[in-house]
């Protein structure tokens, strides 16, 4: 029934053959890819203008320098990107880069960084698309962890364990529609603009505070929450097999586009927040008031929600492409459990899947969906993980010093250069609003890591047969030890089995008093089955004692190439309840046994008919 | 460790010649057996006045006609019961006078009703020992329902699991504690009133609405709820063989003494709550407002109050003395599970000790260590089981036919008739307050007692050995199939041991893919350890399906009297940790084969050293 279940959720099991590597058109790459920077537009100039508005210091005035910014480090970690694709056309992010360029640490720390990364894009993601229909639907704001929960478990979840190709078509819609609805936002929210003869940005929306200490940290909290905005643009140049041919320039052109609509999407909603002076609202996101404040709530503005909040749960959806197969290299690599590279019934790393799908869960869980808090922690990864890319690409083009390296070699530089900058900018900025605890989990990431690696290898050497193994020696016998409760057929049946397997057999009974002792003597002398018994007094009434003791005897006294095997007669009962009535003897002595050199435990089970 | 920490809680094992039927004095014996009804002094009386104080309608004259008729009440149950214990020396209660006399069904009603009975006794006792120290300290008032499970698992449960022998030293001192207190409280008191020259029952006390049928209920409820007073009286007929010899006398006196001291110290409590007028206080029982009036807060109070606790959870212990007792019966007709009647490293029914302890915690819990609440449920239970035994009893009489049986018989059937009445009126009376909870509880526990009675007779027709049986077909043979996941020392070891206990070895791999059967195919030959290997290829990755497909295959192949063992490699990792990062195909093989006929899976472990 299960199994029935399974099969109407995910589909039935692919065969090896059936697993195609698709070809994807630019147009339809871009919606898988770009989902996640694109769909940043929903909290990112909202996060920048949230920090730069607390009631203490309005530094309002500061946004745009912010929004400029953000976009200069987006024009430089695009250019760099490029060139990551360039250089490794069979695909592979920040991990692999790193790991042939600058050695294991540093593409365990990238391998750290993305980890934590995947799993707060989910995090963010979600909770922010359920925040732009919350906007558009106060009265669903009760519902909010449900929502976030179902969308998690039930519907990106199950999409992924059936495959990657169903998803591909069923995500180009909502990208399209967002970058339709922004652009038309913008167009729109311009043309108001321009018609009502006010300036683009009115001079209020300007006008700042002398910059101090506190002011300044607030521009770099600022700086870092809305970096969050880039993250996902390295998604192209881990997936350029997956572009239809020529590969390589396909995913430069489809990367410089996505970064142009970001770009004009992020400027123009940045300014058009500024212009109409746009504040906090609790359960209203910005995007929101802006799409109402142009379009009042009209279809359009319902339209602007609707794909917001697909887009973003879309953008959750970048990580179920990117986690899973980081973690089946790092379990190839066996940093990880080997099962995290298998592929399953639907050829999906299955298991990769579901974990990650657990941690986003309980990540939403701790902070009850609140974007704010999540964002903290957010981008700190992703922008590590680029400076750790950007500088491997660096010794990348050293080590080929190919015509043209050394502009190569520059812009990379640049880009690990100004990332790295960033990285400590958040670090600082953001150390007291959550940065903290993601410094302390990627160290124990890495060491996790290396603690799996070392017991990978240890157990790969000691289990790989040295040439010269002698396949078995022919020396040694079995002998069987039956403990038994009575005389019974399940005795009988487990004796029967004994003289297939050893020829050495002996019973015994563990007595508690004198009387049961005598009993089953008896029983046994009349029976005969051809066996010896030995009854052991056991006065403090313990039986797995006594037994224990006895079966230590007599591994003192075999031979080194003997085995002993202890045969434990069990009846099976028919319903579950039918155990609570019964001794779990077998099960204690298994657990006790199971360390011991040539000892085997095996339960000989009798089927009982009802 | 956690059994040095068991040695450190219970003791040390004892051996079976250290069981020792101990011999108890008079003095002594009423100590353990009447610490039940005596302490009822704690709770019975003010129940009695609770319900007839309810604010619509002030029945308070009516106390003192319910408090004789429950001493008329308990005259006849103690002569019944002297003759109890004279027709049974040899103990055990209305379970086995049921079980002679009346058949099984009465039996299993009396086993039910007391199973009930003897948990809410523990239950109620905790409550109201409680109670009593939290009317001396307010403050603990907080802590009450710690302080009940602390006293149940810390202090009742541990104290028994250690044994009787233990307790019963531990134990006499409450009881006389308890009754020279209330006896210098209820001679106080009336030197008080003799002494202040007021009537000793003013005449308010006395006065009384006119009966009708809303107050024929209430007065009913009253006389219900201080039954409860009555509970445990049969504890001394139950353990007859405890006593000194001559046996039967020494338990028919200690019971007359029990029930003198009982008369006296509930009927002069229960005057000297109407000469005071008390009502209920919140946190403070009257018992305790009783003590206060007549000896303020004085050392004599605290005495009281802390005798009034002691024997209360004294009488808790009661149960433990008669519950695993009883349950080892059921369980050695085979009512209950076979372990109830194992005797443990300490010579006590652990089992049943432990049993009591969690459903007692059970009831305390969901009531929130309510007295009032729990006293509800209690004493039906135990006038049910009045009720069979005495009926039993008539049945006895007759049957044995001795000289003077008439009288005999005539003095059980009032008893019965008496007690059978006081079910009637207990089930009516307390119906919607807790009784239909009950009423229901007993019939279903006779169901369980009969269906766990079935499946062990089931057992017992499919266990025993016909006298006929063969002991073993020297036919068939052993046909072992070894499932490999690689060429490794784990496999090794395991076609070692396949060896000794067969000559029909097949190794099976499942390749998920072609290239991983390939790479097998020649490491296996390279190696050739003499055993052939069947590659299955399994284009939908999956492992266990194909296995078992093929043990199917040659299943069907095989002779009726050949076995089939199926040896799965294995190695134990030294951390637990370890275990995560490996496959757990072993364990599930086993779950999915244990019910096919003649195969028996054996689990060969490989110890790896780090």
């Amino acid at each position: 029934m299960s199994n029935s279940l399974k099969r109407l959720l995910i589909g039935r099991p692919l065969h090896n053959e059936e697993m195609v590597r698709e070809k994807l058109p630019k147009w339809k790459a871009m919606s898988i890819f770009s989902s996640d920077p694109l769909s940043s537009i929903g909290y990112g100039p909202e996060q920048i203008v949230l920090i730069l508005t607390v009631p203490w210091a309005i530094a309002y005035g500061y946004a745009w320098m912010v929004a400029v910014a953000i976009i200069a480090l987006l024009g430089i970690v695009t250019l760099s990107y490029t060139q990551v694709a360039q250089a490794n056309p069979g695909g592979g992010g920040s991990y692999s880069v790193a790991k042939k360029n600058l050695g294991e640490t540093a593409a365990l720390t990238a391998a750290a960084a993305l980890f934590v990364d995947y799993i707060l894009t989910v995090a963010v993601s979600i909770s922010s698309g359920t925040d732009a229909i919350v906007s558009a639907f106060p009265v669903l704001s009760d519902y909010r962890m449900s929502l976030n929960l179902f969308v998690l478990f039930g519907i990106l979840m199950l999409i992924n364990l059936r495959g990657v190709r169903e998803s591909s078509n069923a995500f180009v819609f909502p990208t399209y529609a967002f970058i339709f609805g922004i652009l038309a936002l913008v167009a729109s929210g311009f043309y108001h603009i321009s018609s009502s003869n006010s300036v683009i940005i009115p001079q209020t929306s300007l006008e700042r505070q002398p910059l101090d200490w506190t002011l300044l940290y607030l521009v770099l909290r600022a700086f870092a929450s809305g970096c969050s905005s880039m993250t996902g643009v390295e998604a192209i140049s881990n997936g350029v097999p997956m572009f239809k041919p020529p590969e390589v320039r396909n995913a430069q052109l489809t990367t410089y586009w996505m970064s142009s609509i970001l770009v004009v999407m992020f400027s123009g909603i940045t300014l058009l927040i500024l212009h109409n002076h746009l504040v906090p609202v609790k359960n209203v996101t910005m995007l929101s008031q802006l799409a109402e404040a142009t379009f009042g709530r009209s279809s359009m503005y319902y339209f602007i929600q609707f794909a917001t909040m697909l887009v973003l749960y879309l953008a959750a959806n970048t990580a179920y492409n990117g986690l899973p197969p980081l973690l089946s290299l790092l379990a190839r690599d066996r940093y990880m459990p080997r099962y995290l590279s298998a592929r399953g019934d639907r050829l999906t790393f299955h298991n990769g899947i579901i974990l990650l799908s657990i941690i986003a869960a309980v990540f939403i869980t701790i902070f009850h969906g609140n974007t704010e808090h999540l964002i903290s922690l957010y981008a700190l990864g992703v922008f590590l993980s680029f400076t750790i890319a950007q500088a491997g690409m660096v010794v990348h083009w050293r080590r080929e010093k190919k015509t043209g390296w050394v502009p190569r070699a520059f812009l990379n530089g640049l880009g690990a250069v100004v990332t790295g900058i960033v990285v400590v900018i958040i670090m600082v900025a953001k150390f007291l609003y959550g940065a903290w605890l993601i410094l302390l989990v990627i160290p124990l990431l890495i060491y996790m890591f290396k603690r799996i690696n070392r017991h990978y290898e240890d157990i790969r050497a000691q289990l790989a047969l040295p040439p010269d193994q002698i396949t078995s020696s022919a020396e040694g016998s079995n002998i069987v030890i039956v403990p038994v409760a009575g005389v019974t057929r399940v005795v009988a049946s487990t004796l029967n089995y004994a003289k297939k397997i050893s020829e050495r057999i002996v019973a015994v009974f563990v007595a508690t008093d004198e009387e049961s002792a005598r009993k089953v003597k008896e029983k046994w002398q009349s029976w005969n089955p051809g066996v010896r018994l030995i009854v052991l007094y056991s006065p403090h009434r313990a039986v797995t004692a006594p037994l224990f003791r006895f079966i230590e005897k007599v591994e003192r006294k075999k031979g080194p190439d003997d085995y002993i095997t202890i045969l434990i007669p069990e009846f099976e009962t028919k319903e579950w309840w039918h155990r609570l009535l019964h001794n779990q003897t077998g099960f204690l002595l298994r657990t006790l046994l199971v360390f011991r050199k040539n000892v085997v435990v095996t339960v000989v089970p009798y089927r009982l008919e009802k």
